[in-house]
């Protein structure tokens, strides 16, 4: 057993996949929950989940020498102002979370065994419901590292997400969410947006489609459209420095296209494509 | 048998799956192709997907009762052009391009028995190789109808589409294109201007990202950028006259987010996120 007891505070797709894997690779006996939800956590506890949940963070952090923060990110700093006075000696506090940025500072100074982490896997769906112990296997983890990140720390986490099946990818918290807003945050956004657009105001007469008529294309794109807003309001107000210069970059973008259609630039339409297309099938 | 001759007038997926699909439901024996590589074409046939080609389409069409345009829309004029005099009385003609508009009234005008189709299939593949008797099963084929459509062979090819899977949708050719340039023209040069930001400039310091750290909604939405850019080149010029005003409603839209992520509006943010997952969760 690498841990004895892990809490998992926020029993959602992640933290659950996050109990269930651990538990399967026999990484942890004994999983407690926190949520807000009692009716809920013990949905989770009758799944088989978790093994105990209490409705105060504190509380289900006791004796626990791992700690996953797995609620939207925009709790975390609350969450960790709660569980500070209750956490063990050595106990290991990590996150799930899409935004990392000044929120990993300001948490490792208020826990100093606390390790950045962001799984690349969950997608739209959301929900214990959902949870699955192979979720992580085959993906990505960027684990943030800082001058203040506790080295014995950093070093048994990335040894867990090896277990759950991850690649590690180490980084500072500030070139995560460079990358991930231009690979996630900024593509929810123009999700998002495409939606609205086309099944809305729509733009010229007419007003929008009906999104019925869409084909596999359309339906691809904006798949995570269907991701909790209010999960993202979060990620993307906390990461708004990063993102408003690629929103920028990317409606200039856009611009140059819509210039190119407007003067019949053929050529340029084409190589713009084509540009695309090589760095698109560079990842097939 | 439904027809006894189907010319093939580029033999590339759907082309090639609509030769498959009429001849495993039986509505055709014979099929011809016309392409402008005799290699690609004699492969074609060593799989089956034709009986014989010709690389001039006046006489691959010779005798066909049936015949399909499946080359890039940008070809169909000069294509129309090449078969007229050597098409037999009654023969047919129907494409299956993404854009119809005023191509279809100019194809009318030359061919008298054309039904402009566009079977919502297919995506970012291409090459007969790709070809597949079942590509329409359950997928939708949007009809186009016009005063001088003949109502004879608007009926025979709305029965064929039927024969192999599709549920039939009916409109004028100026719909389909407004319709269409939202759910499929527009998310296409949203795509491909998505992968230029996020793998190129970037904006910011530091530039554009390693798509290989991308998770699988970035991999979803941009799957279509891979997409044939001389294809899409000629999809959105023939359409510009839709999509310019589709383009400024969606940059309309995105820069509506950047003005409440630099305002901190939060409540704006998750009104605009809320508004498209329900319009989203409406096609799940």
């Amino acid at each position: 057993m690498e841990f004895k007891k892990t809490a998992i505070l926020g029993v959602g797709l992640i933290g659950g996949s996050i109990a269930l894997a651990l538990r399967k690779r026999g990484l942890c006996s004994d999983v407690s929950g926190f949520g807000r939800n009692p009716e809920r956590l013990a949905e989770a506890q009758a799944l088989g989940i978790i093994d105990s949940f209490d409705t105060d963070p504190a509380k289900a952090v006791e004796g626990a020498d791992l700690v996953v923060l797995a609620t939207p990110a925009g709790k975390f700093e609350e969450l960790a102002g709660k569980i500070k006075g209750s956490l063990g000696t050595g106990a290991i506090v990590i996150d799930a979370g899409s935004v990392k940025g000044g929120l990993v500072v300001r948490l490792q100074s208020v826990l100093p065994r606390f390790v950045g982490c962001h799984p690349i896997a969950g997608g739209e769906r959301s929900g214990f419901e959902a949870a699955d112990a192979g979720l992580f296997e085959g993906a990505l983890c960027v684990i943030t590292r800082t001058d203040a990140t506790d080295e014995g720390s950093f070093k048994k986490i990335s040894a867990l997400w090896k277990s759950m099946g991850c690649t590690i990818k180490t980084m500072s918290p500030g070139e995560h969410d460079r990358l991930y807003g231009l690979l996630s945050h900024l593509p929810h956004i123009v999700a998002y947006a495409l939606v609205n657009t086309a099944g809305g105001e729509g733009g010229g007469e007419g007003g929008g489609a009906s999104l019925g008529l869409a084909g596999r294309g359309f339906r691809d794109m904006t798949r995570i459209a269907a991701s909790s807003p209010g999960l993202w309001r979060d990620i993307c107000s906390m990461n708004a420095e990063q993102l408003l210069p690629q929103l920028e970059a990317f409606m200039e973008q856009m611009k140059s296209v819509s210039q190119m259609l407007r003067d019949g630039d053929l050529d340029g339409l084409e190589e713009f494509f084509s540009k695309a297309r090589a760095l698109r099938k560079g990842i097939e």
